[in-house]
């Protein structure tokens, strides 16, 4: 398997497919064919086929995918069994929705530290995990080596935040402050969260129905 | 301009250019090549101006793009100026966190209704908007006439809401919600929002690294 070849658009889709077929197993599916999960993930099954060829291929020919066996291979792929030690800084609205509604460990990461720079909230919790002043970032990390940053700061603080991370060992930023995070070092991983982005798709969508049906009219 | 025809991926693309090419106008910067900003953006030369002559092509050659006009004019194919009218249901942390995180109006929104199904939500307000009880939405509805929802309610409550949500003449749902919502109906538009995946594609990353510097060492 040449997993250093994969496109990047292919590897995009790895969560969505690992997502899908934890779906499938929970309602007790167990075999699929690739026309079926084409169509149930607005795919083509052509499409399908070559992504899950890139590694390896786990379909028999006319005897669809093992629902569970592949979704475990993809999550192997991913690395969701190895518990990226993660920290979360910011915990306004958007910091606190993050920690309760994703699952870290369904993401393959462990949630360790919490961290405000408020003072009104350092030294509270939220749901019996503490959460840390920012000032003892770097004696937590030197201790428990996160490896990953959630970033629910101010725009304005993220870039500085992010330079005293790298420098405390963490490779990872899951940054949804509003400006991008860029690195001249390319083994810094940045995901730059954009919600609006998704919102603006949907406002286009709904203005070139009103064209089509001002054109139909 | 053959709308239409243009692909998703160069629409989902859209929302971006729009945004970076603001960052450059609020930077002062006038003109920018498609060099430059494809740099900037991680995108090849070649695909921004692929993308951007979808529209008709706004660059002139030799001479670079103008920052505001090209802005302006995405912003208008984006339907940016048209303030949708939208909804919101699910004020719990997330959705709290997304009617103060994400700008309606930058994205052709604007947010007129907040709804929760929790009377001790229902009835206070948040920064000023007041947060009405679900059992109003078909009134709200009928008088205000909402286009677009938010959903960040619990995923069982999901699909009965926009089930009724779309009976009351809303047609774009953004989605946060786990499970993801499917119309039979394609006149009916939906952003299922999943948050997790783009923390899958870093747990991937990290993965890739420690594939790579352990086969290196």
């Amino acid at each position: 398997m040449a997993k250093q070849e994969i496109s990047p658009s292919v590897i995009r889709r790895l969560p969505r497919y690992h997502r899908f077929l934890g779906e499938l197993a929970e309602k007790g599916i167990v075999r699929i064919s690739s026309k079926e999960l084409s169509q149930q993930m607005g795919l083509t099954a052509s499409q399908i086929r070559q992504d899950l060829n890139c590694f390896g291929g786990f379909g028999q020919q006319g005897y669809g995918y093992n629902v569970k066996a592949l979704q475990t291979e993809i999550g192997q792929i991913l690395g969701i069994s190895l518990h990226r030690r993660a920290i979360l800084i910011g915990l306004g609205n958007l910091g606190r929705a993050i920690a309760n509604h994703v699952s870290f460990p369904q993401c393959g990461c462990e949630l360790i530290g919490l961290f405000d720079s408020n003072p009104f909230v350092a030294g509270r919790d939220l749901d019996g995990m503490p959460i840390h002043h920012t000032d003892t970032l770097a004696g937590f990390c030197h201790q428990e080596k996160p490896e990953l940053a959630v970033l629910c700061v101010p725009e304005q603080a993220a870039p500085m935040l992010a330079q005293q991370l790298v420098a405390l060992g963490v490779r990872a930023f899951w940054n949804f402050s509003h400006g991008d995070l860029h690195f001249d070092d390319p083994s810094i991983l940045v995901e730059n969260v954009h919600l609006a982005d998704s919102l603006l798709t949907l406002t286009y969508g709904l203005r070139q129905q009103d064209t089509h049906s001002e054109s139909e009219g």
